[in-house]
């Protein structure tokens, strides 16, 4: 890594401050208001016993996830998506992003005929809202599981088969950077973010060309960066988890 | 009042815990996380310096609020409006209530062609969402304008002609109550929802029989308890102003 | 009272001319044309035998309301909400405020699982539509249960429990004034809705403040004027249904 | 014609009373409520001087048409299509239909830049409603007329070219009849709609076969009888409008 | 006929090139390509074994179609239906159209309990569309029968009590012309889409004066010329389905 | 790569046969049928001469996308999502994966204030419609440049700054295979899209774990297969737009 500076003065492949809060809600089954630096992400995971009528007796659970951002998250205002009638397609696609993810790491038989929604909801918006709605998600969830668990609600053990973190990288001047705020995510000419298992496998690996392609080598190094960072992630999610 | 038990051991006259925390954003022009027992509403103020097309010319600004509730405030989850595409009744309803109670308090000529919007979202409900939301909107309006006034954006002065709070009272097991959580709103025969100016005057009143009718007595007595619980909260958004 | 003169030449706690037509409509089960003044409103009560899935085995009836106003009812026209494809919220809040006020004469169990919808179709606007639309609508009600009680449908007696009527009141150049129309609608300082029961309790209050917060003592003044008026329409609603 | 009988005991040829009544609204340049039997259908024409900016400086003005039904208009009640959020293909049709008749007989040019919206709402439906909505609208329409003629606001004489008036005819038990109510409407076997001028020109064929196909024959038929009543029709609209 | 020049050097009685592609998708029960000259509409039929709920035990089946235009089908783009979030007026009125006129040439009750979906894309648009997508249409709706006829899935035969087809016909120039490309669409003072069975009956009658109204002369001459190309449609379909 | 058998016998690295057919549409100024396998997208590219509003003066054109399936274009028949009255978020997510994977080989400066907007439809889907469309979109987008160039409509040169083609990949029973068919599809464990330059550097890479993460390794061998396909696809696009 370079000695680049970044405004906020940390290392090219340093992790922001990253806070995450269970229990931040009094009636969610698993609640966590999770902090990447200025990025404030409330996840609530909500738990029905029961499925949706089209996956009764299979046995199966399901994962759902439903992203969103409070109108001031964001340095100017936005109008609601509940005004306008309409999701966006950002919205839409991270919210399939989300749910994605999390089911990377449950097993839906042992979960049982059970469903878990998670919302993502951003109160404050600086850049990888998606990858600390992700992060912070895993940990409600785990929260969710441990509430049927206590309950006898699972079919087996175990549900969680491990755990998920993501991190946005990107090249900024021509230099790949982990876990990018608003500022450097606008500046960034190659976008990337990655989910991956508690293991170090990947779940998901997006990768944009915002300005000029990227080459093989420059994927290489974004990879290598990303994966670092959820480490460091899974590490903190443990952390909270056994706090 | 009486001495019949509530459930959270207050007295039948006695507000819940209040709190006001301002500047719980870092972009908007005001924002406060405000608290009523469990109730927690963020609320945040938009200042758009000039105003929509059909106000241009006229001197006068606009002050417009939007409310809703995250999906899991409450103790089972609710679908989205933004997912469902329609906002409902009572969203509509009480996002005109706080829009027009915190237009009583500001002389739309003193603050000039500016535009404030006022997001109220809650992040947990306990009953008096929409009196806490007022209470506290007016606390971030108040911010607003101020941060108008250091850029000498206000027409003239006072904008602010004065304050502006709310509470809940109801008549639960035939007794006047004030500050009503959940568990007492549901099971109200009549529920009144006050807004008070900081010099006792008042702005809205909206009661409704839940089960029997009202009379004439038990009117007047819902009006003095929230009158009094109108002049405490006002006294605590001052106290949170001068801060 | 004062002697202020009003431009249609009432006093001020006079009514205008109040007329109620049964049976306007050939196959509702309830419909009358209410005239308040220059006000007319065509309620129409359809009666479902059965309720809704969700209600079903409960044992209990169900009563809603729909208000809507023809384009062309204004003095100049508005878009039909039917081509907007939403419902705006003065539509949706006062829907709501009839439905409740209707539920608050009616027993739910007396009705049996039997359901009434109320259409309240405003085919002129000239100030106090939903109040009209309330005045109308009880006599429609008391139309449809008398259908479902000629055909032994109701599973005890009495379903209506008493009356109700609803009159708009305000204050006009400092005076309280019964029954505004559209012209002192729009002048009014405040503005104040109010339901009540054929023996002179209260099912709605909502008083809001267009101008300047009013007084509790100008509250009083209001509730007075608008209790006397009730008690008048409650007279013509029975001469109607006796008729 | 043949003798057989019909329900209401008119003969095949035979309209049912038809009423039009002028200035039903105090509000409307134009308004009527029209009657054909036991169909009720208000009808309000709304001038705003100006067109929509698109036809700006054409010189030429714009007639548009939309039709809509109350929910219990019907003999069991319908959805809302404002609460459905969505307006329905037959509505759609019969909107377009109406505005396109309306057309037929007037000269945008010697309308100037006049807007002219029609509303055609249906009270009460018994059959033929989208040709009494015509046949009135017609009449409300040379009223707005007039009164763009009274303030010297047409660009040029005639604005009106003609009149139109419509009726349905169709095929019940073999028999050509004219003016279906609803009950012969379900049952006819072909199904007609026609628009003529009043010197006997078409400006709309609509004829469908419901059941078995019609020969060229039985639509020979069916156009007699329609022009034949379309010729009364004509006659009523000219009584009305020199009452 | 008359000999003034049509831009394409046909007859004022041709009708354009017109081919009828079987089987241009893989999955479709039913699927056509046919192109009318420079239109070209994709025609797939869907059988569902079983109808929906509201139809179950009936021993019915149900056709039903959608009409729908690719945004770039036409001369300058279109926006997409599903982006605007509505289906216009005149697409509702087409779909509407090709369903009835297939439901007249099937027999509901030899179709047994089956859905056959049919959806009409308008690839490239040059007039005529409608008529084009009902003369395919009832060719892939034959093999859709077929289809069913094959898994002995009819409930008795024939299924098919006939053919349709259609065409449109028009007056340019005074001149009363078959099957109008765009162009003269555009032109016409009197433009009539009319759907015929294969033996010469007629199943919808459709004219509109889009200029001056028409007489009852012009109407017939129109109908001479649609039957004449109805009966060549019919011979072309017969062609394809013998192929 | 191994042996195993894939059903439509092709090698692991083999595409599908692939053709892209120009000119398909009459009007748009730029339109391809593009072809892989059974995977038919129909792809119009439309020029509007000058921008939307808010990117006026800037000097820059736009490039967007816009994405979409016939309800049939599937085995079993899809609801429109004009009828269903939204976009689903699979759709939006590659409408907007189309757009910028073509706004990264175009130099917008350079396109000047002009604006091509890319309809992709699929007409028949066998999996890999995104890469298709996109692979066939820049075909209709070259078109459409050089349409712009011979009127003179560009800014400068050179308007396009190279070739994009796209390719899906995946594994199956553990076998890294390249351009997947919907067979392939709904059991590959992990699924990539992979679109790159004709230089061979990368413009977007999403790859999804389906069922269990994968390895870097795994990504690995996935991307040399994707460039490998790409670097073919860029062949066949050549060699289409010198045809």
């Amino acid at each position: 890594m370079t000695t680049t500076e970044r405004t906020d003065g940390r290392a090219a492949n340093e992790l922001r401050p990253v806070t995450i809060t269970r229990n931040w809600l009094d009636h969610a089954e698993g609640s966590v208001l999770v902090e990447f630096g200025g990025t404030r992400v409330l996840v609530a995971a909500s738990v029905t016993e029961g499925v949706p009528r089209w996956r009764k007796g299979s046995g199966l659970g399901w994962v759902t996830a439903e992203y969103a951002m409070l109108p001031r998250a964001t340095h100017t205002r936005s109008s609601r998506e509940s005004v306008k009638g309409r999701i966006g397609g950002r919205t839409h696609e991270i919210s399939r992003l989300i749910g994605r993810s999390l089911r990377a790491c449950i097993d839906l038989g042992a979960l049982g005929e059970n469903m878990i929604e998670i919302d993502c909801d951003v109160l404050q918006a600086d850049g990888g809202t998606r990858t600390a709605a992700i992060t912070g998600a895993y940990v409600a969830l785990a929260d969710a599981v441990s509430w049927l668990r206590e309950r006898g609600a699972l079919a087996s053990e175990p549900a969680l088969t491990g755990s998920v973190a993501a991190v946005s990288v990107g090249i900024i001047d021509g230099q790949p950077r982990l876990d990018l705020p608003y500022e450097e995510d606008v500046r960034a000419e190659t976008d990337m973010n990655v989910v991956a298992t508690g293991d170090g496998n990947l779940v998901e690996v997006q990768g944009t060309a915002e300005g000029a392609p990227f080459s093989r080598t420059e994927l290489d190094a974004l990879l290598d960066l990303a994966l670092a960072g959820c480490a460091e992630l899974t590490a903190i999610q443990r952390a909270a988890l056994e706090a």
